[in-house]
């Protein structure tokens, strides 16, 4: 992974987002995606339609389309190997519905650190700290969830496996897109689903939100993608992870479940399969060492309870003195709905990325 | 974070790291260290003595003194500017208690996945993936030790806060290094302490091995470090951790536990400080936004039992064979209490890198 | 200077561009501006106007406005440290005029090239390796300049030295923006502007073109930006040079002339100066080393005659059989005009990358 | 190319040196070589023993065996893939010799500018800035020059081609190796060699120095390697050679002399060849838009004249009062014969480079 100054995510496919919540758009530039690959504006949009607002009575009702327009880097319905630029303009920014926040410091979001850090910050909406940045990222996603099918049969599913109090069961081998889609909350267990929706319809009317797990899934992945020591396939999806708003933890395969197991119990043995070795079980979710297994890449995320809640807080004002926030604007009362295409979108992102890294290895003969 | 092809890490501090566990020896060359920083092998050994086998009854047995050679990048015991190179040879590496391992794959170990990723590979006790690699991140960890101690008043602190189901109960605020350094499981809890190192006797005479959870605190971060979107700090941290050998999942402040509270509970409400806003709570961890907010930066490592266990396993032989592994050389039964120093090292790197960075941010008056 | 996948250049300030000449628009992203800089869309729109087409009877008559909007990373006048997103949408596309180059190779442009690389490509008036790629970096040139005017008092002026067999005489210590602009050639020795103008009247009537050198110099940089080994200053500047469009050449100080000079004539003795050490000469073209030494720093950059030309030429098909190029759309008979503010954004970028940078070495007292 | 912090170079091949002439070692770390390729010591000391002192009357007459020791990445004689770190010890470090330029600058080096930027500098020999670097290239480029034989085909030649006004003859298209290394000036034209050791002789009897240019051409170079914007294949390139210590100017194809030259003369007409379409001329030096041609990359480097001589010189002291230097210690009156292994190493990791990163592009069929 390389970034360099902060807003760039990847090494050999590369994104770049920019863009703030109010300003006059959100876009990605990608760099790095191979030539002739079929790819049009429809290919972006299907992404950007599960994660932009308004899309259930579960979500924020900010009323934007979110339409994506390639500007580059496809030519006659093919990617030329030319950075492929994507712009999403901004609509339905209003804008004066933050006047309140030019003053004050939102507890648990970034308004504060922003200012600490740069001294001058957009405060409309979050401005760079929105979610609206991760537009980009779905963009960029789908460009490699394009390619990645294509090219090497790998395809990326995740879903809310956990509201607050409320777990799922998920057989995680078979689960389908449609499973997912099926729900609003974006969870294939239809009982759990129901219990998460009605959480969340509990949390807005007491004007509070609530966190989640999204659990996500690699199939397809060849055994060998990755790399050792800082590049481990786990790290750059923990990278890609914990870069998303509200996220606050990551684990891969048995996680924070194998500190409670001893080695004999959590060593997945050998067992010789019909095209070479094949782990009997799969506690080390897809990876050894930073390198795919062969097996499902499976991994969860943590997202914290939405920072913004309808109820009043206590904070400081941009100049030290106590105050209270009375919370205005629309928001999500639980972001894991959303969150889904966008844990896709990164995980998509890095196995993208060491796909195309691992071509300058495969190169002299065994 | 800028890496490229797998062995480096950082991008204004940067270490890239070489070497395998029974070559030549093991090394690091850290790039980015400011000038005329009072330096010498001794600051690098005390952090490597921590990390080095044989502390302990606990630890692997493996006799390596691991003595740090400065070769270059300190001139009249002050940095240069120029690349500082470290080198550990390796004295002790029984290669041949390692014949065994060419012909078979060790499970949940890494030699499956170099082999398909590689086609070659150094057999020879984990080769390149031996945990005997982050002897050059500690010795790069405690460069930017130095550094942070120097220029910015940071200091870093890890413990061992869980082994198997053995919890612990320590005060995050005012733990000291004496207080871990006083047992060898690196515990501060003393009851715990000896509890966890009860648990390890055990599970190595049943031939065993267990987990456990590192927690770890930044003091003294001033507000402001970090990036938005994909270099936050809590995202580079994950990744640096993500990247130590048996690690499995990483979490920020209130991390996982974030996912059973609400908006309500969880919010950090901003109070008047002497110096600016601060926070009356930490949940964030210290993180805002991928920005520190001033107030601990608190995180949590969780690793996975060793693979490494002296009772017999299923497993298959290089050539898709079924077969039984007896473990033979050196292992530790607990990899938790020498996983401390390589937790402190990556997030001591993170830091130095994040704090270098901000110097290019602080330019223009406010 | 840090790129990856061949459309981004810098590391600290960086831009990567997008956009092809005759797709929806040709854009760039600067990452890294430091935030609370004043800028604004005239700032930007001062350097494009001097790179566009049409400025004058010497260059092509595209009549392209290059209007640039800034999308992201300002807020009420002033930078955010968000990245800084510009668009300027391509308003005569008039790719019709380009219809014969779908089928045939022009010669010593980059349709082959592309070709043998990508197997896909926009063939309309050079796609991607059109010089309106340039107006992303001459773009972000214009925010490098705000950034060094304002922070270090660097500023950097380039003209053209010589067109084909004219050269020119110019004071590289007094030579001023006016004076380069007095001339549509942007030769500040009037004669000699006069006699490169009618050379490139006359080789535009001969179906012709030219050639010729652009002189640089960058004034108030202070002593020690650049680094030792791979980036040294003129190394970054090489590299920037060389990415343009038809240039062949680069060098620093007394450059090839040096190779004509003994030790003894070519060295620049120190001489005391009021605030340190001075170069009594300037031979070394302001870097020693690889850093500037506090003297002007001086280069110039070779550009070959445009390879569009009226003239009917021989070539091939893309498959292969020989052809005659009958060129038809508008065209410049010599880039030199307009090359002069492709050289100074290259300049400003690598300037503002080290400014940058230098901030991460200036951390411990002397 | 990715850099950073100064002293690695490359993206998907990539090489970090350390080291200073007068401490403990030269290194190198080479990070992303493919595994599989056959290598060992002797490969490496085939082109350092074409770099280093002591070869011929012509060059310094420091006795340095520069002897490589592979430290990591190779195992049974082949690449694992893992980081290849090469240790060249110093042991002919007279450092008592260099005592009296601790308190002051010598002209046209990088003293200065070395305490200008880091206020901190090893002065023994020059340090960091020494020539003595290029061996940790130079071992690199020995790496990119078996991995291209091996899976490209891709050889690179370089030579003297002038000394100070002593030019040369010869054939581009034919010259080998051992044309070459057949006489120590390391220029294959038999007549001007003797010339050039002539004037060199006559310098170093007058305490004085000579400058002078090396040529390179890469042959196999495949079309298709590089890129558009700014990775160009002449900008990599480019930056490489202005790495070089000495290094005033590069030029590729026609370079500077394109400038007496117009369009309808300069332009490579296509003609149709066996396997596709080639240039009757190779005015473009095997690159056009930045991207392989096909034909032979042919460029060019101009080297000052050795800074160090032997004549007194005005200077000052690092407290900026004015003394004299009488230079001692050996050195070369002419750096252009051991030049030439330098050029061809930077030359090599270049193509090593972008013939990996090609891999990335090379995915999807036509």
């Amino acid at each position: 992974m390389l970034a360099g100054v902060g807003s760039t995510f990847g090494t050999t496919f590369r994104l770049a987002t920019w863009g703030e919540s109010h300003g006059a758009g959100i876009g990605v530039v990608v760099d790095g995606c191979p030539p002739r690959l079929a790819l049009d504006e429809a290919d972006l949009q299907r992404d950007l339609d599960r994660r932009r607002p308004g899309q259930s009575r579960l979500t924020t009702q900010r009323g934007e389309a979110d339409r994506a327009e390639i500007l580059s880097g496809v030519f006659e319905g093919r990617t030329t190997g030319a950075p492929i630029a994507v712009l999403v303009r901004n609509d339905d920014a209003r804008s004066s519905a933050y006047d309140h926040l030019r003053d004050l410091y939102r507890p648990s979001h970034a308004d504060f650190t922003y200012d600490a850090k740069y001294g001058h910050r957009d405060w409309r909406g979050g401005g760079r700290s929105s979610a609206r940045e991760t537009i980009g990222r779905v963009a960029a996603g789908a460009i490699a969830r394009r390619l990645l099918a294509e090219v090497a049969g790998i395809e990326v599913l995740a879903w809310v496996s956990r509201v607050h109090e409320v777990g799922s069961t998920v057989d995680v081998a078979t689960v389908s897109l449609d499973d997912v889609e099926a729900h609003p909350t974006r969870c294939p267990d239809p009982v759990a689903a129901e219990a998460m929706a009605e959480a969340i319809e509990d949390a807005r009317r007491d004007g509070d939100s609530l966190g989640g797990i999204v659990t996500c899934v690699a199939r397809g992945v060849p055994a060998g993608l990755g790399a050792p020591v800082f590049d481990r396939l786990e790290a750059d999806l923990a990278k890609g992870m914990l870069s998303l708003p509200a996220a606050k933890g990551f684990d891969v395969g048995s996680g924070f479940d194998a500190v409670s197991m001893t080695g004999l119990a959590h060593n997945d043995a050998f067992v010789p399969g019909p095209d070479g070795p094949r782990t009997a079980t799969n506690r080390s979710g897809g990876v050894q060492g930073g390198i795919s297994t062969g097996d499902d890449v499976a991994f969860r995320v943590a997202f914290k309870p939405t920072a913004t809640i309808a109820s009043a807080q206590d904070t400081v004002t941009v100049d030290n003195e106590a105050t209270t926030l009375e919370a205005k604007g629309r928001h999500d009362p639980c972001v894991l709905p959303r969150a889904v295409p966008m844990v896709e979108a990164m995980a998509l992102v890095v196995l993208a990325d060491h796909w195309l890294r691992q071509r300058a290895v495969d190169v002299l003969p065994d």
